[in-house]
């Protein structure tokens, strides 16, 4: 993502604090206070400038969400959607996706999103990419039994990885779309990237996998 | 397929019993008697006209290679061509894939392909699939410990399809390439089919997949 500096985007950000959670560490295992009700709770790592978030917060009000994303002058922009908008149920973290486990405990959440992550191409970033094994092993620290991931991206490389990933961490691959846009999948709700690049008529790709339930009766 | 009756394929079939083998329940549990050595066995379901299966011979003698193929006015053509190439690696089952319980016992085989099966596009002929949970188990049942399916397949619905099949029924998805003809796949020998569909700019799926291990020290 192109990145244009905003000096003043830590400051705003600051002054929302019923949007923007600060000391989001304080909240760890009792996120149902902050949101006044005990709906599951998804979350989007890399949330960017919030499209994808805020339409899902409209489109499900009984959901909690929270968008997550390091880059101040990015998340400025999903903070002025819900300003705009008056949701009750998504709040925002200005952190580093990598520390999921100082704000959530296990149980915490109920799916995970993952929207056009960076496909780091290289082999020798593979441990940089949100689906190598280090990611599934922190998202399952503070998902429930049986959580999901929902993982879009128009990356050809980064799904093949990303499928091939899954599997071996023992993950159960429950929905694939290899065209999404050609496909009947109802409810998609765009990210910025998504419509910028399936209007150029690149195939996005699509899947939703679910890590096992330790009591295999609650099934 | 479009299939060309051809009266005099059943006798054509006949004649090369060292090529087309008869009666082969007799072998189960032996066929490294029919080919003299204990190589593994690899075995296409469903081998049509027979250009991939003896690509393979070819290209590995090593391997010894079984084509298993229901229509006689169909494989008589891979009969042909192992006849021009007199192979010792490639035998041919003018038999019903779905009897193959009959002729393997477990551990027979090491390796199944599967090849642009029938896609069976309709919801109520899932069963027919040759990725649908029976066909997943009648493998499973002639396969050796940690054997592994080879599926390529032209047909996006069939390719999501299979591959949630093979993540509900266990199996390990090992690689999977999303657009073959561009990638970086070493080895491939294409079938007729693929030759056709591709030469057409239709991309082609491919997945392999690993049944697991009884015993994961042996991993």
């Amino acid at each position: 993502m192109r990145l244009r500096h905003k000096p003043w985007a830590a400051d705003k950000l600051m002054q929302y604090p019923q949007y923007v959670i600060q000391n989001p560490e304080q909240h760890k295992g009792q996120w149902s206070k902050v949101f006044g009700n005990d709906h599951p709770l998804h979350i989007e790592v890399g949330t960017g400038k919030g499209q994808f978030i805020v339409g899902m917060a409209k489109a499900n009000p009984e959901i909690n969400y929270i968008g997550i994303e390091l880059q101040n002058s990015v998340i400025v922009s999903a903070l002025d959607r819900i300003i705009e908008e008056e949701l009750p149920n998504v709040k925002l973290l200005n952190v580093d996706g990598e520390k999921l486990r100082e704000f959530f405990e296990k149980g915490d959440v109920s799916r995970v999103y993952l929207n056009f992550s960076d496909p780091w191409p290289k082999n020798r970033h593979e441990k940089r990419r949100l689906t190598y094994k280090t990611f599934l092993k922190l998202y399952e620290d503070v998902l429930v039994d049986g959580g999901e991931i929902h993982f879009k991206t128009d990356n050809q490389g980064l799904f093949e990885y990303s499928l091939t990933s899954f599997s071996e961490y023992g993950l159960l691959l429950k929905y694939v779309s290899l065209d999404l846009h050609n496909s009947d999948y109802p409810d998609n709700i765009m990210t910025e990237y998504e419509e910028k690049f399936s209007a150029r008529g690149q195939r996005i790709y699509r899947c939703e996998v679910k890590y096992p339930t330790n009591n295999r009766e609650a099934e």
